[in-house]
């Protein structure tokens, strides 16, 4: 029974039936039918004018996204703890040519308007000192917490105040919008963000994420950067497909209220174990190693996280008798004896 | 009836298959059970020790492969007319942050152990000279040559002389390998390459490619760089299960065959219009517009290529029909008015 | 008796007075008294509004022009026998990130409208192929050949028609303006030249070379870019110092007029020897081996350039008796049995 | 009154006559007679084979050092206030093209042994975690404290053991070993050093600083890529002659002693103003801000560093009369009233 990330979920039905109707001639790279609907899709879906190009993984989403609002010698603002500074090897950097990651602090991975301020404001304004030039927040973030389209309209009051492009990493962004129950405008455009990574992949998808533009203006040199980071596949018409059949019957939202609800199952078992509360479809719980030990010799496969703590991902095909099994099992340790 | 490209060709039945069949949970990233399988099943085919890993695009493939042979401030010699050098973007002076690529001319995009010698020794060996640290060569070439294992072996031997990494760019490599009849190691590490991009797209496949090393050494840091650039996927079982099927039952030969084969039945009909001699899937034919016109109106899809000159590709899927059709046509021209 | 390079000259003792004359405390980089004359001095030179960075070679004020008009996706044409594109090591490609040299063809290092025009016309427009955003050129050339202001305005227009960046590297600015005889703005701004290196150490200068902005906008972002090159000296009031000096009294013109006199007394000596005609200060001369052996052997220091031919480098403070040994020792070598 | 930094001082007259004294022609680049001594003074110097390169500044000198011995993909352990990591503008990131820093807690700028275990412990050994390579540390540190071969040994011991290349920033190197009265091989390669960046310039010098090599295999790469970087002097002897002035009579060390001297003189004067105790040039003290404005209006100039301190540099042409009327102002301002 695996916990250990919704990285490895499987692959939802709809998209292998859309993989096997496409199996047919069309023009290469992203000239063909399905590449093309993706902008009018995703317009549609956020209600503006949307540029979406189909990428394989949601480093290159993230880095491209960067590389397009952040010279080689910017800035960018961001969470210590978020994805691109702490798990992609670099990628942006490399996306970037050396741009600088700023790290922040904040509880569970989120950022205030505080925080970004203080720290702008921290940075002497010449060229001794990189200056930044994109804020990249993650929602949910890597802690599974929610930002509501309130807090990130103040984070874009504030990259609007100091000209910072305004990315946010939706790797989980559709267990966002499902806790949220907003439009994806809201939490989005609305809200200040120029370009969004959209995740399929960790949602029923298999190897095709979104890169949205909302600064349509920016997209024509995403496409450029994408060619040139190998990321064009000639086949396109299989990335397109994937994120189409994720979006068609709102299967993108299913599938992230499926793998909420798990862990909102786990979390009312969790109780003060919890590190944070639970919003999308992660844990961070209080778990000593000899506890530990106990859920995975029932079977349960997860991380440890730091020192007696667990993390617990729920994924969007999670059978609900695992869940019940992991939540009992946790009800079971009784209450936390760690130390944290 | 396609002739453009063989990029845009529909996939190989059998992946569908191999898809489906890994769709459960397994490890993510490439510690799965489908992606820990590719060392062995190349070693296999190649008779060596390979390490191998799939990527989605060739241009992944061709530029983590100089990434891990060049530094920086180093060059690479190709033909003027190497995808790498012409169709890539600048990917690979991205992947290895600036080196130079030093274009070198031939007949068909080939390249000989003279120009390749002539060329080095003109580089004079100081700090205001770009000095090569890599060859690569495209095999099938991309006028659709084909160089045979003494032609890579006397390349080879060039590298050696000058400490020269040898990457050999096989978009095409099952349509040589098909030619050639031989045994793929010949073509490869036992004529001194040291790193092949081993092309499945173009010949049944949809998204992965593999990245072979023969040079072991030089894998780890192919692993690393694979991250770095956004390409190792999270469901990397899904990558893993196309390039396994094409392996399987030799459906790579295969497939490379039937696309040779009506390369054949074209070439024989184009007959003196040919510019090379058809050595794979790919003609290059002197036509003048009117006759190209005449083509199109009957519904052949093809690039020109030059003036005059048209590119004809044909495909591992490409319907018997199609191809008498265009073979027909073709000799319904007559003999070559074009002028080259 | 050197003419292997004005590279090697001495320094124009006016230069050492100027630092002395600065050796007290003033504000550090590029704060300081003197430096801030710069844009004030080039503006008045050129008769428009300039900003002037003081950096240590020539190479850097190359690269960082380049770096502030080109993409890193991007490409520059230039001719392959261009200082950037063979002598600096691949500098270009580390200061753009991976930008792409495009080098052309022309008759002793000069680029025409058509040649450029041509190469522009033969590169798609699409996300494969590198698109060209700037044009470089060099005058006086790497040959020694002088771009009239009419021949830089016609391809500054071609650089208008196609949005191209126009820079001039100027490593002989001053030794092409001493033969042109026009106002400096003539060969530059006026004819559309949008950054100039005004190169200063082969002209008796020491480490400092100036990079001239007409494009005034884009100096803040090469401002950045120095620093971060490690190109910001801290003592930079002796860099600006250097500058200051040969631009007083128009030094910088007596001095490439001394070295283009030198030249033009070998070039008559020469005769039918000289590949190109001598218009700066530099003669590529036909000579077989013997002969180059026999005017070494009297003293005369110089390169051998090509199979038969050497190249001969007047330099500011060649000794006129040194000119007139050269001149005779070439003419008693007689009539060239140079094959070439 | 100048207190602000010793990157503004003047340069020391020996200098001059050195420049004066190489006035003639030699050899271009490092060609010449005085680059060619470099690495004999410097191996004599440090007792141990070295390897010496000029370049023009200090940014420079770190960052070509780094990029030696860091991939691309690599990571550098540094002290959060490192000049690497806070004053250059992102030129590590450009010369490693992208390699991360990984800044570090410490007080005074200073890492210890424990510090460094735990963070690189800390990194999971895996794709996704950026690997450091390298180990940068500053003495004297950016607050003015001073590493003992003792410490710097146990910092080298670190880095052996985790495989991690060990640079010291010596832009004070000077002022350390002055403090010290140590041998220069005891502070560096004798505890561990790879690569020293040898500060000159704020120590009397003008444009140049050393690269001193104590692993010599790594300074072919390093001489590559310094031309590479446009810091490859073409007059290079008026750069090495520099540097060889100031080692002559130990006149680095005399001028680091005067320095010092001077910041013992105010450290006695600011007593428990201090944050931290003096032991090179620079103080960082306590004082109000209308205690700073009445040492302004009085002539001093200095920078404050944070709320209520300021940072109070001294340099080696510092007079003694300021030295003395700095102290006595100082002392007049009584007990600090500074809240930190």
């Amino acid at each position: 029974m695996r916990f250990f990330s919704d990285n490895a979920a499987s692959v939802h039905p709809a998209l292998f039936e859309a993989l096997a109707a496409c199996n047919h001639v069309d023009t290469a790279y992203d000239g063909d039918a399905l590449s093309k609907r993706l902008d009018g899709v995703f317009s549609d879906l956020f209600g503006t004018d949307c540029v979406a190009l189909w990428v394989s993984t949601g480093t290159a989403a993230n880095c491209l996204a960067l590389a397009t609002m952040v010279p080689p010698h910017g800035g960018v603002f961001c969470h210590a703890d978020a994805h691109i500074n702490s798990d992609e090897a670099g990628a942006p950097e490399f996306f970037t040519h050396g741009a600088k990651l700023l790290p922040l602090a904040g509880e569970g991975a989120k950022l205030t308007p505080e925080t970004v301020r203080a720290a702008r404001k921290a940075i002497r304004a010449d060229v001794h000192r990189v200056q930044p030039h994109a804020l990249s927040i993650t929602n949910a973030t890597e802690y599974g917490l929610v930002y509501t389209p309130d807090e990130v309209a103040a984070l874009g009051e504030v990259a609007r105040e100091h000209q910072l492009g305004l990315h946010m990493d939706g790797a989980r962004f559709a267990n966002a919008i499902a806790t949220l129950g907003c439009h994806p405008g809201d939490a989005t455009w609305r809200a200040g963000v120029d370009v969004l990574s959209f995740g399929f992949v960790k949602n029923g998808g298999m190897s095709a994420e979104a890169l949205v533009y909302f600064r349509t203006d920016l997209a024509e040199v995403a496409k450029i950067r994408r060619k040139r980071a190998g990321h064009l596949n000639s086949k396109g018409r299989y990335q397109a497909a994937q994120i189409l059949a994720l979006l068609e019957e709102d299967r993108w939202l299913a599938n992230a209220r499926a793998a909420n609800a798990g862990a909102a199952t786990l979390a009312a078992a969790a109780g003060a174990r919890l590190r944070y509360p639970v919003q999308a479809n992660e844990l961070f719980a209080r778990m000593t190693a000899p506890e530990a030990a106990a859920l995975r010799s029932q079977g349960f496969d997860f991380y440890d996280w730091d020192e007696d703590e667990v993390r617990l991902v729920t994924s969007w095909d999670q059978p609900a008798a695992e869940i019940e099994a992991l939540a009992m099992a946790i009800r079971a340790l009784g209450t936390s004896r760690a130390s944290k």
